[in-house]
């Protein structure tokens, strides 16, 4: 019963963020009428064109167990979602995955071209920036500054963008398990790091609690991937709003190929309770984030 | 006498500063063993290749005019390097200008492949926000906060990548000078206008100061398109490293295709005489920036 209620609130929790978040997005992207107003329009249609919000809602959620009130922890929120927004326009491109569907809708270079797709992405992860930097993020310049280096170190070279180059050359190959692994640790562990990392920088939390939340996301996040590769076995496009099945059709390692299905279900079975485990101590306050472990390898979208 | 003896100096200067911020974008750069390799590779190709490096004097001349040391403002040049290397490389893709060819080397997408091009621009613009977000940029958070924003401004939609919308609009109809020197103001004006704001954040300087050098910045910006529009008509292939007569072939309207070459060599003379009438504020100690407002406009490459 009372993991009902958890279940219940934390799709509650999961609404009512990902609805601030989006309104947010909406105000922050509110745009020009100038001779640029396509720039404009291609961000605001990749960037509010739903989702589930899953990072904000862990900025959030880490926030408030750091003592950050809301309105901070959604701005950063915000940054996150425009940076994982980027990513996917600019993964959905022709020279990289070319999809043509995301989230059930036409993606950007199919709404508009390929050349607006570009800027449009380029212009998103701009403003994640200006956004994190501005005095309303935070009063502390220092920690407007480390959230600014944090977020970009997870974006970069060494973060997204390096487990994206990793995934491209891994079609060339067969790689292992650990292969894998590293690849998504930095393709999409480290903005879901960062995103739990943020409500600790923003509440200058001690060394312990930061930890805590890094590797609560660290474990999350590589559950949440496995999870993602089992969708695209098991799953129905009606049902996530993009192809299935395409994996396995690019002949692409995931580790659900690498594992099989039991094996890979497993792993994030384990995943989730590790990441649990970590949570311990902030006690009874971190239930949302503990129903988030389960969440994200139960989803059916 | 004088004046040669000035433009010793400037060629001097240049040559050191362009010298010390290779150095660093060395350092900055230098990378990973990983699998991520080929990124890094890409990242160093494209920043490390050469240029004017004319936006890193910028900030060094105009930081020098605010009492900045020069290992701070040289962090900030690097990091507006980075910026502006990550635009030629997105600009120069088939979907964008597709060109082959820039300062004299095959382009990023060239040398690599399209998909690994995206990825170091992608990855160069999250490093520059690192690199101006790190302590040893300025000890101050709020200044490094400042300099977040304003860099992530000149960048964006409002800035350089909204001037890159219009200018791909613009092949679609035939625009006005008003609207050429828009797009300019956003597309190449930013950045350049970043760099000399810069030295007046990272010095903390009053209002007229920071006004001074955003108005010199602003002249120079369009004086240096204007004798960039100028060098694709008179300028040959092997003096410049990239194809010229390119505008009229691709039936590009700029500032020279719509007031002809003589009135266009009289604005870019008038851009550059206002642009040194700004910095008498400053006196003597700004003559580097003056020697510059003439030799955007008298370059030959």
């Amino acid at each position: 019963m009372n993991e009902t209620k958890t279940a219940d609130s934390l799709s509650e929790a999961l609404a009512q963020g990902g609805a601030a978040v989006d309104r947010l997005l909406g105000e922050l992207l509110s745009g020009e009428g100038g001779q640029e107003a396509r720039l404009f329009e291609a961000m605001r249609y990749s960037a509010l064109g739903g989702g589930k919000r899953l990072r904000p809602f862990l900025v959030l959620a880490s926030s408030r167990l750091c003592g950050v009130p809301d309105d901070r922890a959604l701005r950063v929120g915000a940054a996150i979602e425009m940076i994982h927004c980027y990513s996917l326009i600019h993964d959905d491109l022709p020279a990289m995955d070319d999809d043509d569907l995301r989230r059930g809708q036409p993606t950007c270079h199919k709404e508009f071209d390929e050349a607006t797709a570009i800027l449009a992405g380029d212009a998103l992860q701009s403003l994640a920036f200006e956004v994190v930097a501005h005095p309303a993020t935070h009063p502390s310049g220092d920690v407007r500054s480390d959230l600014v280096r944090a977020l970009a170190f997870g974006a970069g070279a060494r973060g997204m963008a390096g487990g994206q180059m990793i995934d491209l050359l891994a079609g060339d190959e067969f790689p292992d398990v650990a292969t894998i692994a590293r690849m998504q640790r930095l393709k999409t562990g480290a903005l879901i790091g960062f995103s739990c990392e943020s409500g600790a920088i923003l509440g200058q939390a001690g060394a312990e609690r930061r930890a805590a939340l890094q590797h609560y996301a660290h474990n999350v996040g590589l559950a949440f991937q496995i999870a993602d590769d089992l969708l695209d076995v098991l799953g129905s496009a009606e049902d996530i709003g993009k192809a299935t099945q395409k994996d396995e059709a690019a002949g692409k390692v995931t580790f659900v190929s690498l594992l099989g299905v039991e094996k890979a279900q497993e792993r994030a079975r384990l995943l989730s309770d590790q990441a649990i485990g970590h949570l311990d101590i902030f006690g009874e306050k971190a239930d949302h984030l503990r129903a988030m472990a389960k969440f994200v390898i139960e989803r059916r979208t």
